[in-house]
């Protein structure tokens, strides 16, 4: 009979960023199998277990959740990529870049091996960085490999201007642009509520921007905030993973912020960075093009060269080692 | 104890538009009670037992779902009423004002006479003269009575716009303004695919600007094409008033186009018409007041104007009538 | 790249009942596309017109919605049939029985035709003998041709139920056996609160065992009553097809009672008849069996005589003409 | 005008077990507040700024979410306690009790300062014991307080069956009975599949009953398992206590295993213990009585008397220091 092919998702790397968007899926409907790869296996099986315990009360009761190898790579449809190490106090950010990049190197090789050929979701940081390693070592088409990005920032973003002016972040359009990471920014003449420009929006409403600015330094703090206060940041970025895997899974054609190639869309190429993009089944399907401004398009070639420069110096010569 | 209060939806009119979007309720979390008003009442109780007979196969499997009498209005959440006749052939809109007029006077008086004080829907037809009917019979305050305005001919819109453009329509946001009728108008400078202008868009893509105008037209006469296929549109209206009962119950804060009390943001006092509107628990929080080109505000004050001539000549002599 | 397979949906026959179910395939997650096939080709194009409209209300935005003919059937996952004319005053139901084959007959020809080899779902009345029929004109494996049999009945009892003991439907266990027709039975040894006997738990409360026998009166006559008030029962049905569709697509392994072939579980062969059974990818995995007192195997064995007489004296002949 | 009144969730002890829980709930509707107390305050802030980061991709996307005080519980419909020292290695159990139960004797002083008069469900462990001391020192009524029990052991032997027998594990209805700890145990002969004995569905199937006293072992060994291989164990609890929050909140009335107060109904009184009862928004509604068999009996009644062993010699003393 015409079968109907499982949906099967792999997830390598289950510490907390993983697990929260594995959690997550099992509230989604569509995805009929799940597998965790972890260089610990033990975690991975432990994590397997407990989330399948959990399957009865779950919407997507009969869901397969299991730990396994890269051989599970081979017929998967989506992998998500969250493993590595986190940044140790003394460590530069560059020696992070470097200890990644071999870990993110050895992850790719094995997905590679087993001849997987969906698209690749990259999570682990620096994302922008990584991600370009991930599509160098598998040499998967451009648009099948992309990465997080700012995905999460425009969430928070979005909830605090949300939260400022009293409106659902759903009804809010606004997409942080550039590295995940320091050199990000918001162009503010791109956002919009409903379908009426912000600024204008706050002009009328006689708020002062400097909120909004305010509300952009919370955002790029909010990272370091959240891991003072608890450690680590899991779920914000486990809810923007399990919105990219569903907007793959389920061809969406949707727009979200991502680290995607850039083929000269906004005057750069060759490089993985946040933009708003749509995505479908294959990936990204296209980069939405937005106008900036002088100043804007500035922080945008700034932020693509301080990424250039690190991939360069230190991402590609881990690389290139035999 | 402090007990959790009922959350509780009445529907006036169980015609096909008010039980699609009966039947979606069903699907929805959070509603305790669905009473179903009918002037036949035998039509109600059959609904309600129809739909109770699926409760074991929906989500919210301890809805209580009934049919009554207007006594249940009085402590209602939230009144959706899609009462009215259907045009007849050979019968002119004006007259069809009338009747649907009376009709709605009759409803609103029953709701008033109940102390309902919650807030109030309009979906019968023609919807933006009748929700004027329904706020000057009931006296509830502007922002909690509303119709159902150009929500669904906004989601026309940006189905069709969705299919031409391969994106999602959630991330295509655009509206129709205006009355929910003939002089309904989009205004293209105000419409975005994610954070970026449509008409850069299609321009980018070398696609022809005539393309949305026929886009338009077929929205325009998409309503005529389906009644005549199929007799009746319900579905579409269905989910477009799902959308908005969960937007009050679950006080959203979303943007949805609506028919509002104009209260000068468009430039015009005392009607109401379709616009982008924030709903939230205590109906519409605020009017999104979009920059209309000369062109489009001509439009706009146009389509006010005939709404006011049909509302001043034909419904309020019959809401005067004693 | 290894694409993921798009899930597709036909439905035969856009009355009510296959509207209601279509409808609802909205709400899911997890179907790509539905196309809608009736003889009245010109409703079925307006149906899935009115569906579209809603898709950016609805949480599959992107699901494909259209009309076609039988080639779509080729490489669909699953055709639910709701096709079929409703009995008209004065006409008997053995007089039903024969129009409605020879309108199944006609569909599944098609269907044959069109090399389809998935799920074949049948709704259309009388349900058993019509499933009998279906199988036996595409000659598809008995597992992969099923009928909606007793689904709806079942609800209608666990919803009655749960009104009179204040229990949650989804905690009754419960399932009405036989003909969904005037034959049907609940075997009440069979029937469970959590999993708890229902027969004990009634005598715990110190309830009458006679008000259950009133509450199946109620199930036996809902249709009739449903049909006299509102003209057609079809929510109820809508909700069952749901549950049904999506127990095939997500590889449910879920009890639901369906009409399923007799392989002697029951002590009955060669028919298709309504008891619980496991559905999965394939159709019925699995027919539960029960253990029947004397009197309920009894009621059992009337019931598929009832229907073994009329698919032979009234559809078989209708199946054999050229 | 008639407004709708917030549902608020309070939430103690933002360890792993609660934010799971919490994070769980974002996907859930018709919660509007959600506050997380934890004696670590920084880490209840940091934890609602992570979720709170990811509401624009959650289904509630205008649920609040923050960190409080105890004042915070005066208003709220349901408190659902986590908090609680876990077991360090050369601790006794009993010792373990002895810290906890003065963990939660602070923190029910204070829930019943705030004037608290909604549903307490208590998830710390000992959650038996620590249940019996939330009512002890709140004094709310005995139906408004109970524990997680063994809804988590029931759905881990729900799935393992499930993997075993091929069958959803909806459709398996079974409970694990008495402490959630080591002396709970599974009455073999109150398990259903479908509507049909599981012991007679093995038989059946030439199956061996000492595979499900394997599956029973498993279970009892899973959260161990699990604790050696991740250290914790979250997804399943979180889960199951996602699934009674609804529970409450929605007014399902479904049947839940959970430590609920005896009164006799499987003659023992005046201690929490796992049983299935009704949940609904007053909390337990009802303790569904299964009809024990000598030897499950017997194993009830020890289970039971190790619990008020260790309520009386080593909670009450706790409770009762001035």
């Amino acid at each position: 009979m015409r079968t109907i092919k499982d949906r099967k998702v792999v997830l390598v790397g289950t510490g907390s960023v993983g697990m929260s968007m594995a959690y997550t899926l099992l509230m989604a409907n569509g995805i009929d199998e799940l597998v965790l790869i972890d260089v610990n296996e033990g975690k991975a099986k432990g994590e397997a277990m407990d989330l399948s315990h959990g399957l009865p009360y779950a919407p997507n009761s009969k869901m397969v959740i299991k730990s396994g190898g890269y051989e599970e790579c081979k017929d998967a449809n989506i992998i998500v990529v969250t493993a590595g190490a986190n940044q140790k106090p003394g460590q530069s950010r560059l020696e992070l870049t470097a200890i990644n990049t071999r870990i993110m190197k050895e992850i790719c090789e094995e997905i590679k091996a087993s001849g997987f050929n969906g698209v690749l979701v990259i999570a682990s940081n620096p994302v922008d960085v990584l991600t370009c390693v991930a599509q160098e070592v598998t040499g998967l088409p451009h648009n099948q490999v992309f990465g997080s990005g700012t995905s999460l920032d425009s969430a928070r973003l979005r909830f605090l201007m949300s939260d400022y002016l009293g409106i659902n972040p759903r009804s809010i359009h606004a997409y942080i642009l550039g590295e995940h990471g320091d050199s990000s920014f918001v162009s503010w003449t791109n956002c919009y509520v409903g379908a009426k420009s912000l600024l204008d929006y706050i002009d009328e409403k006689g708020k002062d921007f400097n909120d909004l600015l305010d509300i952009y330094k919370e955002v790029r703090d909010a990272a370091y905030e959240v891991i003072e206060l608890k450690g680590v940041t899991n779920y914000g970025i486990g809810l923007s993973l399990n919105k990219i895997v569903l907007a793959i899974l389920n061809n969406e054609d949707i727009v979200i912020p991502v680290s995607a190639y850039q083929n000269g869309e906004y005057g750069q190429k060759g490089l993985y960075i946040g933009v708003p993009a749509i995505i479908c089944r294959k990936g990204v399907k296209e980069v939405i093009k937005l106008p900036l401004n002088e100043v804007d398009q500035g922080k945008f070639d700034k932020s693509c060269e301080s990424l250039k420069k690190v991939f360069t110096e230190t991402a590609l010569p881990v690389i290139q080692e035999v």
